[in-house]
């Protein structure tokens, strides 16, 4: 398996057939690429949300300016940050190294409260797009894994975010959308998929120094 | 080359062989992969500065805490949005698309009002959490390609960007850091490549609706 040519192979699919979907080992494997993406300290202060249900990917739709890719993809993937990122959040993580790792949890405090400082440095709108970030670090990683695996994808920012939130149930549960991509398998008639990638040459793209 | 296994391997290596460089083409492969990451409308709001330079990266490594990988990593690659994403970046796009893929340019005429519609639509503070958002996909990428090559890497948010500007001559040129990735090889003896992966299980991570 070449990256490269996965990469080449992918494109945002706005065209899906209806009927092939993901089986739920395929799922199953972007989901947990996803999960293996790096994130700042490790923290995942995100959550995804997997779409399967018609009538709600329906709902999403209308909120999505009626885009086909909502509905005729086999799933919708929704990155929600946590709207609270806070002590919790880490002291779950610390558990979880403490027990992922077999060490003493008091071993881990310097990093403990090295990340709760750093947190309840940043003000509200930063901390916000801090997790937003991560998550379209972990776009990144789905997007890439599922060229990988031969699996289509759209990534889109065409959408009401507050509207997802209320369908999803979200907002009162502290998540809110920050990202969307449709996942699954290219229409056959769908032309752009021959149509040549459009990217920045490598010389204007990147500077060496 | 099984992607599952490439992201297990991958961690955020902090220490890294100095005597172990990346040749030319690995190099040239995950820039390309980075080059082909998927980002808002095909914009590419960022560019990629790759310094391999020992004076620069000693002067980098003191506006970051002085963390080795930063000397130590065969590259660090930059990341830095454009503080101006405006009418002339989609025109520089409109004709790239013209150009490649041999349509007149007034075909795209909807496509770039609605761009530059868009854009102008956004206030300072958004457009630049947009284009950061757009780097982090590339920067999710860079990290997924660079696994899949064998080539390791570590994303860092720990720096003082106001200096990585300044140093790299970027804010007169209209160039703001976002992110940074040292990459390069593992050093033999650093033990964290053996320390097991901590991520929250697939469960808490994600939801199925």
């Amino acid at each position: 398996m070449d990256i490269l040519e996965k990469l080449a192979w992918r494109y945002a699919t706005k065209k899906f057939d209806p009927e092939r979907q993901l089986d739920e080992r395929q799922l199953e494997r972007i989901l947990r690429a996803t999960n293996l993406s790096a994130s700042s300290y490790g923290l995942q202060p995100y959550k995804v949300i997997v779409v399967k249900d018609k009538t709600v990917k329906e709902k999403l739709k209308a909120a999505s300016w009626n885009q086909s890719q909502i509905t005729d993809a086999s799933h919708l993937i929704v990155f929600a940050r946590y709207e609270e990122v806070n002590g919790r959040h880490v002291e779950d993580y610390i558990e979880n190294i403490a027990g992922t790792r077999k060490v003493d949890r008091t071993q881990l405090n310097g990093f403990e409260n090295m990340m709760k400082g750093k947190l309840d440095a940043l003000d509200a709108d930063t901390k916000a797009n801090w997790s937003a970030k991560q998550a379209y670090l972990a776009l990144g990683t789905l997007l890439t894994a599922s060229a990988a695996e031969g699996i289509d994808a759209c990534p889109m920012e065409g959408f009401d975010a507050a509207a997802y939130d209320e369908i999803l149930g979200l907002k009162e549960r502290g998540l809110r959308t920050v990202v969307i991509a449709a996942v699954g398998f290219r229409a056959a008639d769908d032309g752009m998929q021959h149509a040549k990638k459009v990217r920045k040459s490598l010389e204007d793209f990147v500077e060496l120094v």
